[in-house]
């Protein structure tokens, strides 16, 4: 049995009941990753005697992520792994603690096997990532090695951030799901912020079970997707302001799925894209290089030599925005984030496509982050799942997303579609 | 010329009209340090050596704060200087970078002379700091050494962090201005965060101008309060719902605060609390205690025992506290800070008491925070000026508070009622 291929409610399932140990879990995730790093390139620091010796370690069964191997994107703290923001000017920084993810993640029995690759300052700057189901193509980005690992089946879970379109872009590109909560619902101590208005550390796995289990381990809470009426799950399709931008591919399998949801009995209505959206990706641009600039202020101090291009050019514009500009885009971005509420007017989640199409082609370019910020910037809980795949046999995927705090009622729909997802064609696996 | 005592506007111009040098405003700075530390116990950590070799570095003075001597809260990172958290935990611990508003006031030409006491993790602990009033009571917490250090003339400026009543208490108990701005407009990156929700970081000075002064550097803009209308001022007297915890001197201070703005033609309205306000307390130490609690999981996994009972107690109730539980108070929190607008209808800004009274005796109770966390929680920028002494000839400030984003507003406000203030028995000065 490839223990590495399994997903974390298995691997729970099969610590508990003594079939296999938590050592015999990470020694696979290792040989997968002895085998594989070569050519994925997901990792920027793991150590497998520090693995096994907390594999080890872990001889209390209890908690709800005993025994499961995760990577953690490099721009979070881990007291174990050099924590490089992939970034020169962090080269070989040892912070003295645990992020709180990590930390709460490993007090519910988790084991965190290593850092994953992130772009710098999980910014636009590529990585060498590559994508596991073609390796010439990226993983997007920024998230680029937590999803990549995910997907190649190295580890189960993976953290990652999302400012932009950091984690359900490149979850979709390699197939896999991702997952963002409200804002603010994990804990960010410990992570380097880019944009602190935006900001959000999420969860990258390979099924939505295993998100559900993680997210509830996370927050405390036993079985948060409990108790969600789906009777029937109502879906709004949200076609957005940037339709247009969406491939032939994508479109084929956005009817596919919803005819997969009226097939299972699902509602659906179409959902318009309020006027004022146009607007709302150039707030996010002044607040995003306002906030990225002045929180890279201390590394530019001194180390402004290491940064690279898109760096340099994201901070001085950032310095550029004025403060009454600065202030009418967060008042705009409150405005959106109240308004928001209108959209979901007799639906429970819009349904929307994830990315315009497949993973483009080449390391240069990690994808469009337009359809997945949209959500990160209104603060909305949303989820990627694999869908099919598109002209280059390549995955796509549909993205789930839910009122402010409605993570629960997201996660159940996301639970629903992806049963009924792999009852169809569309769903081709991985 | 005691150099140390001159506030950051007149600094400033003396810097750059070659009255004195940024060394000189230092050194004088050092000799006041040198003199009172013994008994203010006001630093964590400052060097002189340090500190002058930047005053020398500082050739150019176009910067708006051109050789502004300041202080950072021992919760915000700096590359100079270890920042230890007030924590055994971080004992020694040395950040490669300066945090962001520590790097962007240097970039305005400020030099950080040091780090200021904070209780542990800006938490409850109560520190060995005095008040420089009267040394055997409290300067209030958690922010201080930032109060005590600016209060007693060792620096004309400090940033402290407010999670509750941080940054507000501590100064009008040591008879400043505090000011927290609006939620996340100062960069956050290279604090250690305390409840993310709530955690703001904000400026402690001795006159509004230099508040002024300040924020517009770190905002980047010249004159943010230009062009605000004050024609009348309108101020709108909030007694709170806890007036009845606000002590006899304290509320003959606000009738005599009052009168002189009705006599230099403010208009004044009394706006009456909420009922749902009743609430807002309970709901902010659900938040408080569950994010705290996971902020600090990475410490207490392996440092635990360095922990104050104080801590450990919020640690331990904030894993007791259910996602779901968490979730609904995060929602009701929103729900008051859209109704908030409806506080400031007819009127610009609220004027209210920033303590119940002056600073407790002693050094084991911090004082009440709850008149300040009020606006912490709703998010909304608030200030406190000295106003007065209570019946221990101890300093009493009263608090302005204005709309989400109205920064600008408030410190427009606050200029005025500090010039009118300075005419009036009340302000007895420092």
């Amino acid at each position: 049995m490839d223990l590495n291929r399994l997903d974390v409610v298995d691997l729970v399932s099969g610590i508990r009941s003594g079939r296999f140990t938590a050592e015999d879990v990470v020694r696979s995730c290792l040989n997968r990753i002895a085998e594989r790093e070569p050519l994925i390139r997901a990792w920027a620091h793991f150590d497998p005697e520090i693995a096994i010796r907390s594999a080890r370690s872990r001889t209390d069964h209890a908690g709800p992520l005993s025994g499961v191997p995760f990577g953690a994107k490099d721009v979070i703290d881990s007291a174990d792994f050099p924590t490089e923001m992939g970034s020169q000017a962090y080269r070989g920084h040892r912070p003295p603690y645990d992020a709180a993810c990590i930390a709460i993640a490993c007090r519910a029995g988790g084991i965190l096997l290593g850092k994953t690759v992130s772009a710098e300052f999980a910014g636009t700057q590529p990585t060498e990532t590559a994508n596991p189901h073609n390796a010439n193509h990226t993983p997007g980005g920024s998230s680029s090695g937590s999803a990549a690992a995910v997907a190649d089946f190295m580890v189960p879970l993976a953290f990652g951030t999302q400012t932009g379109g950091s984690i359900l872009r490149p979850a979709a590109f390699c197939g896999i799901v991702g997952f963002k909560p409200t804002f603010g619902l994990y804990s960010t101590a410990g992570m380097k912020p880019a944009a602190h208005s935006f900001d959000t550390i999420g969860l990258l796995a390979r099924s939505v079970p295993d998100v559900v289990t993680v997210h509830a381990a996370l927050m405390g809470d036993a079985a948060l997707t409990r108790d969600q009426d789906l009777n029937p799950p109502r879906f709004g399709f949200f076609p957005s302001h940037l339709w247009e931008t969406v491939e032939g591919d994508m479109r084929a399998l956005m009817k596919e799925v919803l005819r997969g949801i009226s097939n299972a009995r699902g509602t659906i209505c179409e959902v318009a894209t309020p006027a004022s959206f146009e607007t709302i990706t150039e707030h996010r641009a002044v607040i995003n290089a306002f906030e990225r600039a002045r929180g890279l202020a201390g590394e530019a101090a001194t180390h402004r030599q290491t940064f690279s291009a898109q760096t340099l050019e994201v901070c001085e514009r950032g310095f550029a925005v004025s403060g009454e500009r600065y202030v009418q885009a967060r008042r705009a971005l409150d405005n959106f984030r109240a308004q928001a509420e209108q959209l979901f007017t007799g639906v429970d989640v819009l349904l929307t496509p994830t990315t315009p199409g497949e993973a483009p082609a080449g390391k240069s370019y990690a994808g469009d982050p337009r359809l997945q910020e949209l959500w990160t910037m209104l603060h909305l809980p949303s989820i990627t799942i694999p869908a099919g795949r598109g002209r280059r046999n390549l995955p796509l995927g549909v993205q789930l997303v839910g009122r402010r705090y409605d993570d629960s009622i997201v996660l159940a729909h996301a639970l629903w579609l992806s049963t009924v997802l792999s009852g169809t064609q569309a769903a081709t696996g991985r």
